[in-house]
């Protein structure tokens, strides 16, 4: 797997099953080489909320395939309890794979894609990080803060071309693992990966005078 | 100009040399026929503030062209001055502007396209519709009226597959007009009228899985 | 009825049975003079969203009171239907009522406090000014715009200590009018008028060091 | 230091001597027997980023003085700071400070209140846990973080009458320790910390029908 001169460089963080994969594979179509991190599964394994873990991959990746184009975090633990049931080591494992991945693999990724010119940083967030429900305490604290970081990232980096962008995924995703979860899901009222992972690509392909920093995306059937 | 088989229909309300020419050659380019209607310079004239001369000219699109698979409403009248200095004529017109007219086409079309199975309706909104700042009562007081007036829109209706969507256009865009207004102004840090224009292709290319309600724009050096 | 020497004076435009009536009482039971104004029922009768009728109010009300130290604005039209069923002309009225009268006041009585060293303009606004809901779409778009026209007088007006805020009542008040309207709300899930006063009546006593823009209130019991 | 019969309890945690104080002499000159938590200088010292001192010092409070009427947060670690200077280290103690402190008091406090029949949770945020800033990724982070985890709990614990409370202090707070970091501040254009402080008073006081859960302050001269 050497640097494929020429292909972008994608790499996706919190790779999985229905997301990630649809993401990989939307960017593959279009001409990027993609290199997934996750803790299992991925092509480089790394515990992202680990700074030196997630260093690590990022030397093995610039070695390997050279600088990223697009990175897109996707960590996330989905915590849906009541306040009382919830402990504090749920709760701050809820923000560490959220908040701190993120955070991690803004500062291994960012000074390289600056030193390239440039570079778009995606990260997934959801509905809870702009209202704080009901049993969504750990998850809603950990998903506003990760739309406050990526804020932040966006005003100060853009100036720097680097494109920092939140999306706001508002609904459930399509996969095996949340047909599981959640049982009544019909297709029909959920969010295709696909279509999810096609968003991800304009925005990476979005020229630098009409950047977006927040988006979301539901199904038309969502009540929102 | 009769209906052209197969080809969907977009309809371009407050079309002017800028961002509505944009989108014009964008949607064209794209295999749409596009109509665009202006109180001046439209394929079609009307005072998109008149519900009669709206219904007038959908009517006459109707028989000419078919049901819109897309409307698009652009119409803005921007009002920057002091407070004190802002007449009540101008403020109820920077209003019937932005807001009415989009009450009036929302009203012709969104029937018609329900009808037809569904559509996408895009409006032009501005960061005066999140934020209302200093000399900008009159604009901001429309453009938050013009946001809630999609926001409800798209509760309303996306269950009946007319996607709504709400495009924050944050920063000027680049044409002749506003380079006359605003002297200072540098290419470099405006908005490519065709970067914007592919914005609104995107949003009306969403498939019904994952639908954005809401996105902004704005070039890399945008200070926000 | 001549100004009372001592005692601030207070305006309350769109007075009426509910929270005029207990606004009316809970300042005047703090010390303020009070002076109510109405289509009917207030002790000046005016159509605010007419701006002549607010002149003719404001210079009545200058020579026999004096400046006010506090105006609140109250004026609204509750529209609740569907957009289709919806008139341009209710959708007109909606706005006009909420935002064309506040516009007006403003106009009237922000230059004179100004003159007097500064005073209190308090708006009340509604949840639907924060999220446009199905079938809100003429309230909602109104109170967006009125809270987007508080956001740009603060922001111009509060360093010459015009003190401009936005009450955001989010629930039904008590009152034989909502009684009737909504023949199931049980007083436990309501907001009582004399609690929501002491609200107005506690932001017009904040001193300059610490204003408050914004403030929602709601019963303990209200979803949201 | 027994229960003062009849005294309604308020504790203070992240007692210092700006704010803090200014809560405490608010909250006793209207009656409250006060107690402050702090890591040094309160009555009770405790590192409230520890569920097990924060659980040791409730313990300690409710022997002595009973179950808490108010609890306010008021801990919080102020990071400006290049995003590429903070270190994962400075990043978490940042959120930990802000967001584990107020988890862990709300884990220890709002069962025995609502054992109790009811209570006041109020919470000190920012304008950066609104917005975030450049050189705000940590603070933002952690104060939008914040903001999340009390609106989950104001809608999970609202209906079992616990008032949960956001405060969004948007101005610098009036204290030799702010005078010090930010030698330009004139008093002027800071906020009283004793104004500040009749604004949490207030919200403890509000009546079960009228709570609000968001309320902004700042200075008058604040530009926002």
């Amino acid at each position: 797997m050497r640097k494929v001169k020429g292909m972008p460089l994608a790499v996706i963080a919190g790779y999985g099953e229905g997301l990630g994969e649809a993401i990989k594979q939307t960017f593959e179509n279009d001409g990027y080489q993609v290199v997934t991190i996750s803790r299992s599964g991925g092509m480089i394994l790394a515990d992202t909320t680990d700074a030196n873990e997630v260093n690590r991959a990022f030397a093995q990746i610039s070695v390997l395939h050279g600088t990223p184009a697009v990175v897109i975090c996707n960590t996330a633990m989905l915590t849906i309890e009541r306040f009382l049931s919830t402990t504090s080591k749920r709760f701050e494992e809820t923000w560490r794979t959220s908040v701190m991945s993120v955070f991690n693999i803004a500062q291994a990724t960012i000074p390289m894609m600056i030193k390239q010119g440039g570079g778009t940083f995606l990260v997934t967030g959801a509905t809870a990080g702009i209202k704080g429900s009901k049993n969504f305490s750990a998850f809603s604290s950990a998903k506003f803060a990760l739309r406050g970081l990526t804020q932040s990232l966006a005003r100060e980096f853009q100036p720097q071309r680097i494109h920092v962008s939140h999306i706001v995924v508002d609904g459930i995703l399509w996969s095996s693992k949340s047909q599981e979860r959640f049982p009544s899901l019909r297709q029909e009222t959920a969010i295709e990966p696909n279509d999810a992972a096609k968003v991800y690509l304009s925005l990476a392909k979005q020229p630098a005078s009409a950047w977006t920093q927040e988006i979301d995306i539901r199904p038309y059937s969502e009540v929102f």
